[in-house]
């Protein structure tokens, strides 16, 4: 299981600076959509430059223009842009082959995608599905929401969840044995750092 | 009837140099969503300083965070800014709230978005309902995709059109006469630009 430090609503220096302290404990380097969205593709590219050995995710949340969107995130350094799982089919398929292309992944977010449509974005096989929380509905459960979509996910390859990942609720994401866990604010508006991410990461160790 | 300049994959000087030459025949500035997440921000703030007497759009397309995102966007000096149809109502009713707050408007991009789901949304009585034919699929007709909703859209005050537009698709638009039409590379890639957003305007004009 691999962890992933969702970076949001801080400059672009926070970002390294949190990420420095928690280097060691984390795998994956989101560049979240408010970095995106306040500092443009700069945000990726500085991250980049900063962490060579780690792998960059851009939250890009693409929704429409594909394949100019996928490799602007992949030029600037990402390894991994993220579509939103509402988003057209066919922006859907033309960020599956850009990310082809450039042997670099992607993630699917599947907020708000019904299962209709998350049967039909199975035929990615290689996509990461990345089971989402959003941030304005935090009430709800992620263990629930992935018990009642069960069936579904099944046969799915690369799983990815997040969203108001705690320490709390961490038993029960393990239970979901997902490739990568997105963790936010639990580690970056902890007061030590440092401590946050290691205890997630020990959770997750004690699964294995 | 609004003319919206849809201003895309292209630098910020680009964008202004464009927004120049066809200055007289535009109501509304887009900065597009590839503005915003190639420049962040800074995206909005120059055309803002730029153009003081326009109205200017922010395409920020939101997914999540709807309260950041929207009180980013306004501070940034957008008099309008987007959030995803597709979004939780949750993020949507945030996103209106702030809207309000600011004084400002909100636009809700009806891509891939269901009828409940807009039937929904028409609670935000004030909102610009948009209804957009995506990039991707550019091989659709708006003019289709608006009859098939027409029931759906019968009392709604506030409509905006985009996607694909052009002199051609024009006299078809005049027919769902909106507020708002959106204009993209018909206008910035043609050839001679004040021409293009002349030509759009006359057909407006006649329409009246």
């Amino acid at each position: 299981m691999k962890v992933q430090l969702a970076l949001d609503r801080m400059t672009i220096d926070e970002a390294k600076s949190i990420t420095e302290e928690v280097y060691d404990y984390i795998d994956i380097i989101e560049v979240g959509t408010s970095l995106i969205k306040d500092y443009g593709k700069k945000s990726i590219s500085s991250m980049r430059d900063e962490f060579k050995d780690k792998l960059i995710l851009a939250d890009i949340k693409t929704c429409d223009e594909g394949e100019y969107e996928f490799k602007a995130a992949y030029e600037a350094g990402a390894d991994i842009a993220t579509v939103m799982g509402t988003s057209p089919f066919e922006t859907i398929e033309i960020c599956y082959k850009v990310s082809k292309e450039y042997k670099k992944h992607m993630m699917i977010d599947l907020m708000e995608t019904d299962d209709r449509k998350i049967q039909q974005l199975k035929t990615c096989e290689d996509a990461i599905l990345f089971l989402h929380l959003p941030k304005d509905s935090e009430n709800k459960s992620l263990l629930d929401m992935f018990q009642s979509k069960k069936q579904l996910f099944k046969d799915v390859k690369r799983i990815a969840v997040g969203g108001g990942i705690s320490e709390k609720v961490m038993p029960g994401i393990t239970l979901i044995n997902p490739e990568i866990v997105v963790v936010g604010s639990f580690i970056t508006k902890s007061k030590n750092l440092s401590a946050a991410a290691r205890e997630v990461r020990k959770v997750l160790e004690n699964r294995r």
